[in-house]
């Protein structure tokens, strides 16, 4: 298992995630891939996990905008074979490093609050996500957006030393 | 009064009402009038408020993309000499129009919990908006997003009369 950034040539694997994980509509597919594009270019960053040399989950975060310290999930995918294996909280854990060295300190991430993410807002909540509030029928009706933020706690020095070698193979 | 969209030449009076009304930083103004450069290019709609040949008021409103009818209101701004007259309520219900000719019925919003918001989140819940959420620290330490929302109704027979009529003369 490696832990990288995506780059160009990662785009199919992305798509079969995105597509085969069923929690994306094909609208979604199709603006996940754009932003994919748009990170590839510098605007988002795309931490990612490679498993047996292809990209299996992948994140697109981003500082947000007229914020100090606060950055955006925007997308994060794991490939259905491997959910429940780990690599959710590798990349989880990926973002945070990553956010914490650009001086970040907030995550914020909007989710559905329908019944089939039930698993997904657990693992929110199990990585330290608590729930800021609920936009009733926001994406269609019954289909709430429920928004979660996390506080990054100051780095500890061993986690720091993590992140510092972790850069180096980026 | 003239209820009509932003047109280019629009430029500074909007500028100045950002600037002057003192809710800004530089660095918001800057974003604010690049949106305003954005819509006038079709990507935002920009209801505004003209009272003596000047803009007065703007507000800067899209689709949420991945929604079925949910807007986005990114920016509403009133010049403070006009704050208190109205100008606020009426550019609030041309974004209501706007949105339902749309087809949209979900408004959602991002401010501030700062006490110097205390007016401006008044306003909100006044039109009818109720608070979804908040996120702590969002904007920088002390500094909470309050997100709030508004489910708009179906337009009774008169404010449908009312919107034909405005759509006219814009």
């Amino acid at each position: 298992m490696t832990v990288r950034n995506l780059v160009a040539g990662d785009e199919a694997a992305v798509r079969e995630a995105l597509e085969d994980c069923g929690a994306f509509s094909e609208e979604e597919v199709r603006v996940a891939m754009e932003m994919v594009e748009g990170g590839l270019k510098g605007d988002y960053s795309l931490p990612a996990v490679e498993i047996d040399g292809r990209v299996r989950g992948y994140a697109c975060i981003g500082k947000v905008p007229l914020t100090r310290s606060a950055w955006y999930i925007y997308w994060i995918c794991v490939h259905p074979a491997m959910q429940g294996t780990g690599v959710g909280r590798i990349l989880q854990s990926r973002i945070e490093q990553l956010v914490r060295q650009a001086d970040g300190n907030r995550l914020v991430l909007e989710t559905s609050g329908r019944a089939d993410y039930d698993a997904t807002r657990r693992f929110y909540r199990a990585a330290g996500f608590t729930e800021a509030g609920r936009i009733p029928d926001f994406y269609k009706p019954g289909d709430d957006c429920v928004v979660y933020y996390k506080a990054l706690e100051e780095a500890a020095d061993d986690e720091l030393r993590d992140s510092q070698s972790a850069t180096g193979d980026v």
